[in-house]
């Protein structure tokens, strides 16, 4: 089997980037058929993209946000300080408002809030903000580093393994979370082959998962949602491993809608059930997932695909963007600290950045 | 609870219709955008229909071949009686070939074999085969009649259903299995709400359940396949009822990819769930599921939507049309005969026309 260095591949597909007075983003809404960049000059287009999913990845949208917020202090520099942290404050808010269930997005704006608050100077702050932002986006890229590495380990020789949405270059500023022990372990000559779930409504799977995994040499096969509990029941999965957008104390994990279906499914057919995520997905304030906040989106996603209508007009859509997994269904968790299971505590995190 | 007529409703969406020289076909690859019909005048015609699932639907798809093999006797009336008999053996064969799921289409076209082999005069033959063809239509109208009746019993009042696929009027040449059982149960006033999975990759469920239970005034709510899970974990379902494509004697049923997925789903959260079919779907030579063929499809499906591509070019893509739910997953069947469960055997279907 092929082996790629990692750190050659990840350039290719960098969603979001540092450009000294912008953002640079690849506008993941149009991939795979069209591959635009877009420029980010202020925080409200940023609001904007991450509403939209133009950027996405509970990792990434933190990294986004925190360049966002650079992006915004530094218009506020010659500005009286009051003044500053009060349009930051209300940036933060903004930020904030942009998608509920994804923890890492919270974890840095409460880090950020606290930063403005305790702020001395417009220009000082702008540094630190920005700073902040690029410390984060080094965290985030190791962690990946890391998360690859503990899960590789568990990747049995010749594995099939099944994954839902994108978790890869496109939702991180690394090698992924449950891509990254792909990529890794496809490193290692471990994967047979990735079934990639198409993941509707958005078709994350099919548009972002099955080009990145193409674009990187990995074996992919693309699957309907629908059929994964065949597949598993056929006995051709040798593991499911997926992403989280939070974690709660007892293991209950919020991901994209479905992975509470694949759980279920791998569970019955004995196929071991693993989430990848940093440590900043996990939010310890939550004793379960039944207080994590779950996103509904509009009917539009369901009812057109693309521009194509596929449903018809003014028909009632249930449209959650997530669900919440058991934690008793998850066979372990694979974090930057090693693979660990619940209950978590923060001592267990004591080198990582959550709260 | 407003209450109306099924008779009335019908032929609202009659999708296969005898017009004395043709076949009128509803084309359901267009629905809902557009309502367009096609006259069949020949055979290949109708096989074409049927691979491309311009008609589809265990029973309906026997029906329309009934019809295809009526069009093709009228066509040999007047040659001598081996050459009739070896088109028609041929014409067999080739709609035979067109799906190999759906049972329905082998029993009738094994009767028809044998009416072919035994046949003195082509005039006699056409004849024969044409009233085949009208018995078969209102032997299945008549079956969804009593399925709706049968499996209206079990609904609760206030009752929340989540189906999969298309099994109406536009599955049937009656009201339906599984939705002729939420027709008559809105019939009875005691349907709150029918959740209606998309059912990718070919969306019949967005495009036609969504469709025809809105124009007969049924309460629906469109959803993602991959968010039946998380409705069923919410409690918000109180049965689950689907329709069939095989059924083998110990229960293992044959039916669109997705429902193995949601019988464990169902099973999980301790919803009851129910394959109506008609007797014309068991195949009781077959004792388990295993030996059931299972269709698989071409690519672009799932690589396109309508369309709309979503997915990058050249991917490779695993597209089951079908599942096998064992057995043991399955509540109970309705059938025109009455609420059953495997094991089944002939005795038990002795009024109906299974084999």
């Amino acid at each position: 089997m092929e082996s790629r260095s990692l750190s050659t591949i990840t350039p290719l597909l960098k969603a979001v980037e540092w450009r000294g007075d912008h953002v640079q983003l690849l506008d993941q809404t149009l991939l795979p058929q069209r591959r635009v960049y877009r420029r980010i000059h202020d925080l409200e287009e940023m609001v904007e993209a991450i509403r939209n999913l133009r950027v996405r990845g509970a990792p990434l949208i933190a990294v986004a946000a925190a360049y966002a917020l650079a992006l915004e202090a530094h218009k506020w520099e010659k500005v009286p300080l009051q003044e500053a942290k009060e349009k930051l404050l209300k940036g933060i808010r903004r930020l904030a408002s942009a998608r509920p269930t994804a923890v890492n997005l919270f974890h840095f704006l409460s880090k950020a809030e606290e930063t403005v608050r305790k702020a001395r100077s417009p220009e000082q702050l702008s540094q630190t903000l920005l700073r902040m932002a690029q410390d984060l986006e080094e965290a985030e890229e190791n962690r990946c580093q890391r998360i690859g590495e503990m899960g590789a380990a568990l990747v049995p020789s010749g594995a099939r393994i099944l994954t839902i949405c994108n978790t890869g270059v496109l939702a991180t500023p690394g090698i992924g979370t449950a891509l990254g022990v792909i990529y890794r372990a496809h490193q290692e000559g471990k994967v047979a082959r990735v079934y990639a779930l198409e993941t509707r409504p958005l078709l994350q799977g099919a548009r972002l998962t099955a080009f990145e995994l193409q674009a990187h040499g990995v074996p992919v096969t693309l699957i309907p949602d629908s059929a994964a509990g065949f597949l598993l029941q056929r006995g051709e999965v040798d593991l499911v491993v997926v992403g989280a957008d939070r974690i709660a104390a007892n293991g209950d994990t919020a991901n994209k809608i479905g992975t509470y279906t694949l759980a279920v499914l791998a569970n019955r057919a004995g196929v071991p059930f693993y989430v990848a995520a940093p440590s900043s997905t996990f939010d310890l304030s939550l004793p379960s997932g039944k207080m994590i906040p779950i996103e509904e989106r509009g009917e539009e996603e369901v009812i057109r695909v693309r521009e194509c209508p596929v449903a018809p007009e003014g028909v009632e859509v249930w449209n959650p963007a997530f669900d919440i997994t058991p934690g008793e269904l998850v066979s372990a968790f694979i974090t930057e600290h090693g693979i660990i299971s619940p209950p978590f505590s923060k001592e267990r995190f004591q080198q990582g950045g959550i709260r």
